[in-house]
């Protein structure tokens, strides 16, 4: 089944089921955190069960429960549509790339789930729908901070269905003229902790580092951004690079399901994605959009035009400051 | 005037007195947000001005506006008491810590600016009551989280008003036993980017890292915490540690109206706010509570006992392990 074969009344009923599935999903993972904190009339009785086991196991629980509901209420009304879940997939022995061009539902049930675990507000569901390996519908929602994103190709991207993305719009700003300079920086520390010399963390850090750096400091790579953010959640850093909160987000390591519906909103809203990897000649490389399934990811917020440049051009610009303060992570990927 | 003069009606007076405040000064941060966005039906006229001025000037504009707000409301209704500014300080020539044991309000009218000047939701307004030299109320409230966190001395604290804090409390978990590894770390990169050999900022990545390596790595220091987070925003650090979201916060470099509300608010969730520099001898040294103005602050989040530890004695073994892995930071103050 080809892209073409979906009529614009067929998505929008499909945007309309992945809002209202994400916004049920969501309440699933309230429901959790009203068990852990005693909210729930039932809960008294399993506190101290929860409790004894430092609350991963219900965490754990709530993540499967939320995919499994997710992925009945699609395969009963897209039986032919295709499904990839975190859970289900990383129980999998394969760590291939498995999407392909037919009709593709990506879904994390719970994206931050270390703050979940920890009750911090920035964690959510993540559903896209994907249609010949494009992201074409995207859901995000963070039910404890009431915030829901979503976007359909050629609909906008949108907070709480309501607000328009990015937020100011009329115009929508330029990239600030020297930047990083000006930027908020987005940037996850990630997993991979090893005290190997030029391993990732060591190469993220630099890399930070040189972002925040005074101009003229670093050997010239001193970017001086406006701020250095980690929220501990890639979906909801690229929801705010949609939005226009963050300038920039730079990664590594994270998966398509962490990104897909993310991918789509900042598209969407007028953002660029393309890969975290510097190319050998980060000055005039071309900047092609990001695959996604590569793990690497540099997005870079909606940009409106100044007597100068386009939109585009200043995005771009920004790019390439980017690939020149920052190191070349190892995230190998079979399939991608 | 000493805190025995103030009975506990004319302290819950008080109190009421402030949360409404802070909603008043948070509904006035979003009408700047929604100025910005052309939300509001003047603001068209206004938009290409804003934009031309990269949106600074508003920003400042409303902060000053907010604190000549929250100012003269205090002032007309408690004239005796005393009242300290971010604002109306930071344009003062002194640098010293004006603090004495009078009645006394600590104001910061919206903490996390560059947040707000990017339309990142986590900023707020910020409200301390200190008497005798100690927060005896604060209220936060982020106005686009729709969040307000209180506390008055005796009380409890919470959030919106109906949740109580920490958010697991029947029992409240006892610190990891493994702490640092299974905490949530929050850190802040702030303002100082010098690239100078063992500045702030080399310091400060040094510490982080340390935090963050792998149990065995960074020569014995390695703390593999479950996360690493960075709000830019000091105050709301404070109240997600009082939540129990972050299980500790280690900062340099901002001040007490930064603070104030959100020490309140954890020492009545239950945490413990001490110093940020470690000791000479850190596996021993007492553990005082936290100077007002020190600049220097470490939060650990509330804990309960376990079969060995009580709660206290959980946190002060969290305050020592961190200690040992985190540098001294420059910032010298006069009078605090």
């Amino acid at each position: 089944m080809s892209h073409t074969e979906f009529t614009p009344e067929h998505l929008k009923e499909i945007y309309d089921f992945a809002v209202q599935l994400a916004k049920d999903a969501g309440r699933m993972l309230m429901d959790g955190v009203d068990a852990r904190c005693g909210n729930d009339s039932t809960a008294g009785i399993q506190q101290e069960q929860v409790e004894k086991d430092s609350s991963v196991d219900i965490v754990t629980q709530t993540d499967e429960d939320v995919e499994a509901f997710v992925k009945e209420r699609i395969t009963k009304k897209y039986p032919s549509h295709d499904f990839i879940g975190e859970e289900t997939y990383s129980k999998g022995a394969s760590k291939d790339y498995l999407i392909t061009s037919a009709p593709t539902w990506c879904v994390d049930p719970l994206d931050g789930t270390v703050n979940y675990t920890h009750l911090f507000p920035m964690f959510c569901v993540s559903i896209a729908f994907i249609l010949d390996s494009k992201p074409t519908i995207g859901v995000i929602y963070a039910p404890f901070l009431n915030q829901i994103f979503s976007a359909c190709s050629g609909q906008g991207a949108w907070l709480n269905e309501t607000r328009r993305l990015p937020l100011v719009r009329n115009p929508v700003p330029p990239m600030p003229e020297q930047a990083p300079k000006g930027c908020v920086f987005s940037c996850e520390w990630g997993k991979d902790r090893k005290d190997v010399p030029d391993g990732n963390l060591y190469r993220k850090i630099e890399s930070f580092v040189n972002m925040a750096g005074e101009i003229g400091g670093r050997g010239g790579k001193g970017g001086m951004v406006h701020g250095v953010r980690s929220l501990g959640s890639a979906t909801l850093d690229l929801a705010y690079v949609a939005m226009g909160s963050f300038d920039i987000w730079w990664e590594g390591g994270c998966w398509e399901w962490d990104v897909a519906a993310g991918i789509c909103l900042l598209q969407e809203a007028g953002g660029l994605v393309t890969t975290a990897n510097p190319p050998s000649d980060p000055a005039t490389a071309e900047i092609t959009d990001v695959k996604l399934g590569s793990r690497l990811y540099l997005a870079i917020r909606p940009a409106g035009s100044s007597a100068t440049e386009t939109g585009r051009e200043s995005q771009e610009r920004v790019v390439r400051e980017v690939w020149k303060r920052v190191r070349h992570l190892d995230y190998s990927r079979p399939g991608a």
